[in-house]
Order: structure tokens, then sequence, then C-alpha cells
């Protein structure tokens, strides 16, 4: 951090946001000790906060700053999105190392040898304002700080919905249809794809310490369809309006967020609401024809991404049969995937009968 | 993080909070995407949020679990007190190292070869809880993971106040008479007294890169006043009371609360409020019996401390001159040490006539 201070940091962080800092009559942003919302009688308030870690969550090898500041946000505005809420404020801290890895991904110049802080802190407000902005949501406070080794970023989000309206993970009943809002296995594909290049012997670093560097050259590699799957993985979009649509519709009595893959995130579900199990029909996964056509040329198990990949951020809610034409025109595109039972555990019908586990972060 | 998963830290965590997860009708905390909080007319959200990270801003050698769990939520809820605010809810994101430093203090054993990760998982929600509970906040969510290298700490906080009633840094007027609500310089020399035994030879630790560890030994050479100093910079305490007082007594027309030193944090309420300088009385600057008699013993200017030596959480204010006997009687303590004047810069009159400056964390 030599060569950007903390006010300075601040300055170009605030000065991306400043046309959206005025975000209502009596709604204060950066600069002072707290933001400052006011409050309206008969809204509930969510409150998300999501860290994202160099070498845990992402190598700065290979995510480009903007795609980082977008998925930063994306992942945060998703949680809110799985309430039914409506996403209203971002507060971002971040902790920038002194020294950049030798090599850092930038959008605009494949990887290069170097990237100055201010210019890589640029980039990443871009992707997160790109993001949020999509939304309308204003970044309206946060902490900034030198860090003495490794990037770490932590994303709170306020949202809104009408009071005691929000989709909870604990409303699901026996009977209840469980679907999603869009494909699954995408972006858990796009990660495998950047692992294992990263893993190879042409994509290592040597020098660095750094799981994964790589050249103009060998980025060329991917083929389109490949590079649409990383895209996922790197650029989702938080299903915002199908989460506000679905809470509107009625009849939808569970809701989350796919982060962990739904073999990990529907066992949440089943959890807070006190029912025992699930049927899973693995022929009515949506899949993309980007995650089917590399799985067949690269003999990957588009079934086993699309339960255990994690990352899509799509939406999985559990539904009352009788209003499922209404969550489906609320939504237009709406998988169902299997039904809620009172019998124990998940099964897993049409398919290997793996027992899908979700990934962690530990 | 061999020995601990994601879910038994969340577990943990948790279990530590149940007691006051129900923090009051339609309010739902750990567990779902969000948290949610009904909103009510005629208030306003108040939110901050700060980093916290080894090495930049305390060392695990150094300070107990206990001590930065405590620190942790102090600093965030200080913020909400600088507003006039009433905390209602904080968010605590950690990532944990997968390996702690081979010395790690710990409250109960004094430095310790090591301690398990849960272990000192559990005292560090104690002394998050010890101090949050003193103001009845509950912890209502967050977000764990492992660090690949340095513990990083999160926390943000959400509070409230009458709408439109948050006291800002904005609002200083020339003429305003500028208040502390207490001693100024003690945590700065906590710190100090505890940076310079690292850096002293039988202080530091060649073999692990830390800098600092200390056996129970060189521990003891501090005396009952430098301790109680070394305690005022970990475990400060938060003027809630004394900023809703204030806030509720009229005439309090700026204020914030002090984690830079008074010669940075002044100096923000200068700009925000557009008002030119200020004279400060450094003889008028409340310094406690144990800073003098320590700054006597080794020869350190308590003022320079008092002035530049950050992390005190007081509250700094200006008031009308007018307004003060009623501020004064809200608080129960508050000196006046200086006035807001037309003339531009800080003058620091009756002391050395320095420079002074505030610290950055960079």
């Amino acid at each position: 951090m030599s060569n950007i201070g903390e006010f300075d940091l601040i300055e170009r962080i605030s000065a991306q946001f400043r046309d959206n800092q005025a975000n209502g009559a009596g709604t204060l942003g950066i600069g002072d000790d707290c933001a400052v919302l006011p409050q309206r009688e008969g809204l509930d308030t969510l409150v998300t906060t999501d860290l994202l870690i160099e070498e845990r969550h992402f190598l700065l090898s290979d995510i480009s700053p903007w795609q980082l500041g977008w998925k930063s946000a994306a992942v945060n505005i998703s949680d809110i999105a799985a309430m039914g809420g409506r996403p209203e404020a971002t507060f971002l801290s971040i902790a920038l190392p002194k020294k950049f890895p030798s090599k850092v991904h930038s959008s605009g110049a494949g990887t290069t040898d170097s990237v100055p802080v201010a210019d890589w802190v640029d980039e990443f407000i871009g992707g997160f304002k790109a993001l949020s902005g999509r939304f309308g949501v204003p970044l309206l406070g946060g902490d900034t700080s030198a860090s003495p080794d490794k990037l770490f970023i932590n994303v709170t989000v306020l949202g809104s919905c009408p009071h005691g309206a929000a989709i909870l993970r604990s409303g699901a009943k026996a009977g209840d249809l469980v679907c999603v809002t869009g494909p699954l296995g995408d972006a858990g594909a796009g990660l495998k794809l950047i692992l294992d290049r990263a893993a190879s012997p042409d994509g290592s670093d040597a020098s660095g310490g750094q799981a994964s560097c790589h050249s103009e050259r060998s980025r060329g590699i991917f083929s389109l369809q490949e590079q649409t799957l990383i895209r996922r993985h790197y650029e989702p979009v938080p299903r915002v309006a199908e989460g506000i649509a679905l809470r509107e519709c009625g009849g939808v009595h569970a809701m989350m967020d796919i982060s962990d893959g739904i073999a990990s995130d529907l066992r949440h579900i089943l959890k807070a609401s006190g029912v025992l199990g699930a049927d899973i029909d693995l022929k009515s996964l949506p899949l993309s024809d980007e995650l089917r056509a590399v799985c067949g040329e690269r003999g990957l198990d588009p079934y086993e991404l699309a339960v255990s990949g994690g990352e899509d951020y799509e939406l999985l809610l559990t539904v009352a049969p009788e209003a499922l034409e209404k969550a489906r025109q609320a939504v237009g595109s709406l998988s169902v995937i299997g039904r809620i039972t009172s019998e124990p555990g998940i099964r897993w019908e049409g398919g290997s009968h793996k027992d899908y586990q979700g990934f962690t972060h530990f």
C-alpha cells in the first residue's frame, strides 16, 4: 500500500458512487460514523454479510478485479433475493495487501505482471457498481485497511420487505414441490475448469507460490462454451426480481439461494423446516446447453456438478402444488425438480444414486 | 482449521447467544439467508462496519481472545454511540487461520504454546458477548471461513435513533465549545507500552516471525498503572448512554468517537462542517492519574499521547456555549478542551506547539 493511503482509497471508492449517494430523503452515506436509513412502519429490514477471501474464495491470478467486485456484491444481494427482499444499501470492507502478487489478472490487459493498486481498486469498484447499480443499490459505507498478506473483503447488504413476509428456510411442508429458478451446475463447472488449469503443469507458477498464473496463450485454450461457464462462476446474477415475485405470488413456503449446491442447501431447508426428506429427480434438473456440451467433451458428470457444484445463485424453493402455476407465471421460468416427503433423507432418482454432498468452505 | 468445521463454528458462536436471539417480536437472527428486524415509523437505522486484522490492528501474541472479542464489538458499537444512537444488533464475520501462531495469549493461562481453535473461539465470543451484552445487543448473523494466513474480523452493527436526530460530524459552528466525555491518551499509552515491549530484545520471538511473544515473567514487568493503560487499549467502553444523553439534551451540534486521536478526528469535524479551525487548550485535556504517572516515569509526553494516541473511544463533540450546562448534567463528566473558530487550522495552546497528527491505519 505504499502508493495509496486510507483516505485516498475511501475517496476513490466513494467518488464512483457519488451519483447515487442521495438514495432518498433522510438517507446518509459514506463520510460519518454511521450510515443513516429512515425506517418505515410495515417493513422489515433484512441484513446479510459475507466474507470473500483470497486463496479461499478466489485467486487474484484468475479473477479480474472487475469480476471480483461484481461477485462480492452479487453473492450478498443474492441473500436478500433469497428472502424475497429488495436490496437497499451495500457496505464494503476491504483490506488490500501491501503488494499484489506478481501476476494479477486485469480485464483490460489479460494477465499482466503488475497492476497499480489504485487501478486495481478502480476496476474492482467498477464491477461492484455494475452489479449493484443494476438493482439501484447505493454503497453507503464500509471500512478500508491495509492487509499484511492476503486480500480480504466483507460485504454487508441491507434490504427490505413487507413486515413478516420474508420467505424463510423454515416453511417447507411435506407434499411441497421443490423448484429452482434456473440452470444448475454451470458455476461449478466453471470453477472446475479454472482449478484444473491451475493444477496443470502449464498453468502453475513455480516461482510465486500462487496456485495459478497463466499467460494470454494458456487463457486462450478455453472454448466459448467453457468461457460461458467460467463467466457464470465469476459473474453470477442474483435473482432479485424473481425472489420478490415469488414472495408476492403466494404459496412459496421456503426459499434460499444456491451457494453450496442443492445437495447441501436442500438439507438446510429440511433441517430448518423440521420436515423429513425429499425425492429429487435428477433428470428434471435444468442443465444448460453449455454444461451438457462441455461435460460431454471432458467426460464430466453434469448431474454431480448440478447437485454439488455450488455458487449458481439461483433460488431453491418449495411451493404448494396448487400454487405452482402462479409461481411459474410470476418468474417466467421455474423447474420442478422434486417433492418434499415425510420419508427421511434425500433420494436422488434417475441418476447414479451417489450420495451427493455440497461443499463447505472448510 | 483441521479440528473445527464451518457448521461447528457457527454452532459454537450461536450457542453462546441463544438466550438473546429472541430480540423482540418479528426479529430473526442466525440461521437463514438474512437476519430480519422490524422497522418502526419515526426511527432511523444506523449502520457501521469495521475491520480488525491480525498484525495490523492486533497481535495474537498480546491480546487475549476474550479481549479481542470485546474490542471487536466495542469499536463498532462506539460508532453507534457517536451518532447518539442505540445499538440494536451485531453481525460478526470471522476468518480463522488454519494454524494459530505458536504462541497465543489466553486470558486464563497467560501466554501458552498452543490453544485449540475451538477454545480460542469460545473465549473470543465470550468477550464479544460480555461487551455487547452490557448494552443488551444480540448477535443476529455473520459469516465464517478459514483464512489462508492471518485472522480477519469484520463486525457490522445496526442501531437506531429518532428520525433525523442523529448527531453528525457536519454540524459544528464557529463559537461552539469543543468537548470530550473522558480521559484521553490512556489507550495510546497502553499501545505504546505493548509495542515497546514487543520491540525489546526480551520481548521478541526470533523463531516465529511474530512481532511479540512474552512469557509470564516478562508480562509481569508492567506496573499496576501500566496494566490499567493497557486494559484501556484492549477493553474500551463505548459511550452509548452518554451519546444518547447528549443527543437528547439539545445544543450538541457535531459528534464523533475518538478512534484516531483528537488531532485527526477534530479535522474530520472541521472538514465535514465546513468550519475553519479550532483553538485547543492542551492544559484542559482530561488526563488520567495513571497516564500522568506512567509518562512521568518513562519520560513520555502525555499531551502528545492525548492528542495523537487514538483508540480512546470517548466522544468528541461541539456544543453551543449556552447548552454546555445541560450537556454537562446529561453525562456527568464533560471536559471543555477548546472552541471552534473562524480562523483556519487547529491551534494547540499551552503545550509544546507541535503540529500533532492522528495516526492512520496505512
